[in-house]
């Protein structure tokens, strides 16, 4: 008998409309690969929320969605004065997927949201990095992943928050299980690899950023991204996840590419390099030395073959030889079949 | 308190020598961060048995290896008139570590060894390609892979079979859940990968092939690796196991490297392609088409850019873009460490 998973959908952006538009597409392979049916019981952004106990119409939250106007204006569900910790408790439903926007300081609103369901006993699906590179301890702690398979205690999963669809974190600590991590080197953001491309054919960092925002792949404000937050964001949540260290973005020796010029990146591939901005983990001793940094790496090295599309990880290990991983993807699609990923994860894990 | 995890060595070759080496080396780490401890009660070889339920010395086994002797020699608890199967029925262990010689006709000793460990509910690993291909179907409905989570149900795992320690199959089946594989590309044979690069250097195919055995990375009868016959193993494997779709060696396209000259990889170079031995499924509506042949890529592919020394694959997805994985290894030890983390899995699943 098909199972029905009950969902909460925390934050209306790209992502969490592009797993409404995966579960439209995907629903005849979702039931007849893993017998499971998706019902979103509510949806939250910041003009309030929608709900429904018994399932809202997945057209409708898109088509509302693409007027600009808040699911809390939709006709019966909408509900203008209930926020995200109140549909939490409100709503009966099995995970929350959160995908509320990123915000590196306060983590909120994903980060309440989150502690409000983990404390609730419903599992939490992340997308967001906030709350998981600000609170990772504290989270870890309310969730299976600090307290196993113990009946009772939620699943809180993230796959989707280190480079997208690549799987980052599930490779880390599943895979390389009984080997040392000697080394972790990683591209995991898109807007600077696409701008280091772009100057490699002679254009200004100014202008190769222009040109990437104008085609929509940088933001409007950019600065997280080439400053290196974002990057660093992501290499503190594999340190805590994968490298069993708690680290916060303060363990980390961040550069970003500003100041870089063609003539750096000509002096580089004179000499057969080619310039990226290298998330590393160093294991020295009992603990990792974090760093984010532009880097020429070899050309032949897995990070310095990959294309302006890709994002890509290197784990150097002692008994398993080199791991490398690379994702070539576009839009936010990938972003949220990851979220699917993990979300069929804790359903399969809980039948 | 520590758990102490029983274990029988189906075979003493390279994989399960590097296992014994790990086991020593690890021993602190595996206690540490697993709370787990191996205890070897049984090996085979060609030669016969050791056997000893409070553990078989490490040490031992391995230096009578060294002096080419079987471990039936061994004092005490060598016994020469005990074959492997009469070890699974005898032995009280967990997990069979089933590494004898690859037979790709009759997957013997393998197959019997391992039928009969998942008959006794003894969980198995296993680093043999012969009896994954050839009875897939067979071994998984002897164990979890078709039965679920069903208490006394073995598991069965191989991560170790297809690409070594590269997470081809673990991959392939827990982190591209929800989307649709439309096409896999590999290079899953190093034998084949490390001519096809010398030949670029401008030598014939018979040198590359002699100089690769004169370096030992190449068998002395190579028939298998060449002709493709060891790569179409490992696409049977990932057809079955990844892609759900029953099939044997003969449902494989195969033409291996023989024939390749120095002037097809000239040819290909001139148009900024290269030449891989690929492994192919194709999704075909409801079925893959899966072939094994030489195949010009354009040089800026994830296969196409890698070393001799790398074995890869990319797994083209409808929803999760592109995800490429590739690893770097020499000898056998990340072989045995793939099923060092297949063990790790056994373990924590069955805690």
């Amino acid at each position: 008998m098909t199972r029905t998973i009950r969902l909460l959908l925390s934050g209306m952006g790209n992502v969490n409309r592009s797993l409404i538009e995966i579960f439209l597409k995907q629903e005849r392979l979702l039931q007849e690969r893993y017998d499971l049916r998706f019902q979103v019981v509510g949806a939250t952004d910041s003009g309030g929320a929608a709900f429904d106990q018994a399932g809202l119409d997945l057209q409708a939250l898109l088509d509302i969605k693409r007027t600009k106007a808040s699911v809390a204006t939709l006709p019966t569900v909408g509900q203008p004065d209930v926020g995200l910790p109140a549909l939490v408790q409100q709503a009966d439903a099995d995970v929350l997927m959160e995908a509320t926007p990123v915000d590196l300081r306060t983590a909120q609103p994903g980060l309440d949201a989150t502690r409000a369901a983990l404390r609730k006993g419903m599992h939490v699906v992340i997308a967001n990095k906030g709350p998981v590179a600000l609170a990772y301890g504290e989270l870890a702690a309310l969730s299976d992943l600090a307290n196993g398979k113990k009946a009772q205690t939620p699943m809180l999963r993230f796959s989707a928050c280190v480079g997208g669809f690549m799987p980052t974190i599930n490779v880390g600590w599943r895979d390389i299980r009984g080997a040392q991590i000697e080394l972790i080197e990683a591209v995991l953001n898109g807007t600077t690899q696409i701008i280091l491309r772009a100057m490699e054919a002679g254009g200004t960092f100014a202008e190769a950023l222009l040109d990437a925002q104008q085609r929509g792949l940088a933001e409007t404000d950019p600065t997280l991204d080439i400053e290196g937050w974002d990057a660093a964001n992501k290499l503190v949540i594999v340190a805590n996840a994968v490298l069993g260290q708690p680290a916060t973005l303060d363990d980390v020796d961040v550069t970003g590419i500003t100041r870089l010029t063609y003539a750096d990146l000509h002096a580089a591939a004179e000499r057969d390099h080619r310039v990226v901005l290298l998330c590393r983990a160093m294991r020295e001793g009992d603990r990792y030395a974090l760093s984010v940094r532009p880097t020429a790496l070899p050309t032949n090295h897995p990070l310095a073959r990959m294309s302006a599309d890709e994002m890509g990880i290197v784990f150097h290990t002692d008994i398993a030889g080199r791991l490398s991983l690379q994702t070539l993807e576009r839009g936010p699609m990938p972003t949220a079949a990851a979220m699917l990923r993990d979300l069929l994860e804790i359903a399969q894990a809980t039948a």
